[in-house]
């Protein structure tokens, strides 16, 4: 059989070629249909169409869909594209689909991204930023959410494990090949990941991370859930970059609050001031937030009752009145409550009802 | 001459024998006339017309206009009323405005008052929030603003204390007589807010603080301000009724954010999740919410910029393709970035005369 017949040897080279959101190989692929520009590509012939195809020139000459197709199964992954039952419809939203994703894990990354909340922030995080997203992990996992992020320091690190404290599913979006534990120092963690979540990377075996990856892959995070939170990131955090992505896409924005003399939460701050993410201070905030429609509805929130809370004004104010130690006639209560005996009476009857004043020898007091 | 044709002894009057908001006594002078009415209720014949004036009875009985202005004198105090130079026009935006406000203090209420921002919050204050109030005033006052408060424990105190250390003017309103230091741990605080600003109250001499007066006391303050700035509240926090007046009156309303684990955020959380308050930290940001149209415009705020920050997409995701301790020639390069030899030679001239890479012997290399 022609490779340039199957569609996911054809996704497979083109993720190889050109690098996520490379506009040259949109527009090639546009122009010509993906197999077909491909085998452009791969004749030699596509730079007579693109002068610019000229920059696949070095991979091309490198290209071997043997070897990639051995390094896939080396690093024990299995390439997605369009049209595979397990390929999640919420990455065709981004303007610039990835070709395929590489994918590690024994759960099915549709059914997983179907219900699932991004959990982002800085890598310079703090213990309180890490303690939230540790804790916000937890209860968006007990409430049968996905945890996404990207495996960094700081607040994706502890995002992840919060997720496998509450053993919830959770996918680590990488900005390299899935051979490679980055950071290194996450090595356990990935390796916990890939246990019982995914990993997922657009970029092949081999390929490196380096900033620009990183910041494409974030519009993965933001692609794949239903919504993203920012628990801490200064204010060029690239976390931004990941909420920026998820508010292109329609998706629910969200970041915590934190102390304003911490610059690890002024990316957050700055994103409610300017109306772009919703306060929320705990997950089940969030999953109101990204729940479907009716679900997860939260009562706003309250402070205690307190037994005077249902009193009738007039009573409220000659429950103020009454004085904390004595006792008082009716008379200087008219007169210092500004309201009339009967009044006064009538109030009081509905605070000794409530248990909130009684009758003495020498007056009226508050129920002690 | 008649006393009942001296508005300031009517109203004085008024204040004396109706609480603050009293709708018995709003009906009677909006029926009869501020000072008819308040003839029919000293002759005894009011409660005729209106069943409920019976509740000034007590008080009408004790009333003494004499002792009124006596004690008003005795307290150092002036009696404000519409019509005064001194009379703040935006009280009269309230629904329920007072009859009148004793002052005390060397400033004028209406210019005081003219450019202002109230900070109120909780007793049960943190540290945090204590400095955070104490700074915020110290930057208004900086600023040009009056720093309105209530002298409560906590943020009221903190907010006084930070505008009486910018030398700015502090305005305490009570909620009781002006000849009470309430609460009497802030004796030596009112003292100094009295010294260089002013103390104001609805509330006659010899009024004593009750929890319904704290809560009408807060629509003044509300009312004098061209704005609200809630620093720490809990969901129950008598601050956020302060806030609710401030949104009645159509003045702007703020709020900080603090840690999510801090009981003293949460009622500011709230209002800002709610979309009542604005996320603010800072004094230059309440300056821009509140001041004039135009004035105090902040740029939004941004983390330091950064030597690549300028740079073309290209040269970017060669920069990131750059290792960090070696040298790669172009062709490495242009397989690693995927870009045609003659993109990354462009961008290397770039990135060279951003000083970002640098020309060596074996190759290129990122700029030490």
């Amino acid at each position: 059989m022609n490779p340039l017949d199957d569609e996911r040897w054809v996704r497979m080279a083109w993720a190889r070629l050109a690098e996520p959101e490379d506009r040259v190989a949109a527009s090639l692929i546009e122009r010509f249909g993906r197999s077909e520009a491909l085998e452009l590509l791969l004749g030699g012939a596509a730079q007579a169409r693109h002068p610019q195809a000229q920059r696949f020139a070095a991979r091309v000459k490198d290209f071997s869909l043997e070897r990639d197709l051995e390094q896939t199964h080396r690093c024990h992954s299995r390439v997605v594209i369009p049209g595979d039952q397990e390929w999640p419809a919420a990455l065709d939203e981004l303007e610039s689909p990835p070709h395929c994703v590489w994918v590690r894990g024994p759960a099915d990354l549709a059914a997983l991204s179907e219900r699932s909340v991004a959990i982002v922030g800085s890598r310079a995080a703090t213990g309180y930023g890490q303690e939230q997203a540790a804790e916000l992990a937890i209860g968006l996992g007990q409430r049968g959410f996905t945890v996404v992020s990207g495996a960094a320091y700081g607040i994706d690190a502890a995002a992840h494990r919060g997720a496998l404290v509450a053993k919830a599913p959770t996918i680590a979006v990488l900005p390299c090949g899935l051979e490679r534990c980055y950071p290194q120092g996450h090595t356990e963690l990935l390796t916990q990941v890939r246990g019982s979540g995914l990993l997922v990377s657009e970029l092949p075996p081999g390929s490196a991370a380096i900033r620009t990856r990183f910041l494409r892959r974030n519009r993965i995070i933001a692609a794949l859930t239903s919504g993203t939170v920012v628990v801490e990131a200064g204010l060029r955090s690239g976390a931004l970059n990941t909420a920026a992505h998820a508010t292109k896409l329609g998706r629910p924005l969200a970041a915590f609050p934190g102390p304003v003399t911490s610059a690890a939460s002024a990316g957050c701050h700055e994103s409610i001031r300017s109306g772009a993410a919703t306060l929320v201070t705990d997950a089940a905030e969030v999953a109101e937030l990204v729940g479907k429609m009716g679900q997860h509805l939260l009562d706003r929130k309250r402070g205690p009752a307190r037994p005077t809370d249902e009193l009738g004004s007039a009573a409220a104010h000659v429950w103020a009145t009454l004085p904390v130690q004595r006792s008082m006639e009716v008379d200087e209560l008219s007169r210092c409550a500004g309201l009339a005996a009967s009044e006064v009476l009538s109030a009081l009857g509905e605070l000794e009802a409530a248990g909130a004043a009684e009758r003495r020898l020498d007056g009226w007091g508050r129920a002690s």
